[in-house]
């Protein structure tokens, strides 16, 4: 089905037009027109595929969620401690932003953060990749120990992905390098696995 | 001198106005004119204390810095270690978004934070908050454990820090109740207090 691919790559590449713009100028600067210059397409092309600028900026930030999901997602087969140990200080290191892309990246789910304060669909969006960020890395912890003490991984993975995420914002600020927080990380990684 | 009180007042008064700009309108939403509008004031008024939008805008994101420090400043002569561990314990947790101006308060830091990407003067107001708030957790921590270690203090307290901003956020993102993340900040610093 060769259109609904070519219609999924269209919303993709409005996306990507999308989070530049954002990055420019704040969500409050979106609108079809500067996203439409941004990805060099009509306005009514992107119209053709968003009914409001409301639906694009959530549907952005659905596309940012799962971008990240492909990219650093666990394998969720992995069952070897000392493998596992290894897929979570990766997983949990791979937002350091290193890269001009993930900087950019990095500084457009910033400012979705804020934003979620006062709109709820952005919220939603937000705290449900928070949670599954948690879950995901509670999965691994786990493995890492050889161990199946869900509850007690829980609580401790919940403090490994927010190091990680205030680590992470730290670095984009310019107040950290990105390998003393890589450091920090997997120092943590490895006091989790082995203590509690 | 009552004149120089009545100046430090009035711009405190265009902070909070911009603050609330930036909270409904993002940092590019700043103008003269909507600042003016949110403070009740008029435009010449705002003119007056600020020759540019983007110096209004960095005053503004100096003033959040110098609000938070005097709120929830660490008592720099805190020698009795128990107390120490508390004074740490509340300094960690007092930007948690509990109350609705702790909330619009995180929501504006959070777009500084997202713009310090692109800004540099900002980014440099970020950067230095943020190795104050490092640097207080290091002392702090320090004289909780009763000693003088402080090149090891300095780098969990870096790690204790960037837990309480991680946890701060995700509370701001409604995927985590205040308490919860209270009770982890609270957890990590007896443990840092009490290990290394």
């Amino acid at each position: 089905m060769p259109k609904i691919v070519d219609h999924e790559q269209r919303r993709g590449e409005i996306a990507l037009a999308l989070w530049q713009v954002i990055h420019e100028h704040g969500i409050d600067g979106v609108s079809f027109r500067a996203v439409a210059e941004a990805a060099g397409v009509s306005i009514g092309r992107v119209q053709h595929y968003f009914s409001s600028k409301d639906e694009l900026v959530v549907f952005g930030c659905r596309a940012m969620v799962s971008a990240a999901e492909q990219d650093h997602g666990p394998d969720p087969s992995l069952r070897e401690p000392a493998r596992a140990r290894d897929a979570l200080a990766d997983f949990l290191c791979a937002p350091l932003p290193l890269t001009e892309g993930l900087r950019v990246g990095s500084s457009v789910w910033a400012t979705y953060l804020a934003k979620s304060v006062s709109h709820p669909g952005i919220a939603a969006v937000v705290a449900e990749a928070m949670h599954g960020r948690a879950e995901a890395t509670a999965t691994l912890l786990a493995a890492a120990r050889g161990t199946q003490e869900a509850r007690e991984a829980q609580s401790t993975a919940l403090a490994l992905v927010s190091l990680s995420e205030g680590l992470n914002t730290r670095v984009l600020a310019g107040a950290l390098v990105a390998d003393e927080a890589g450091a920090l990380i997997r120092d943590a990684v490895d006091r989790a696995v082995h203590t509690d």
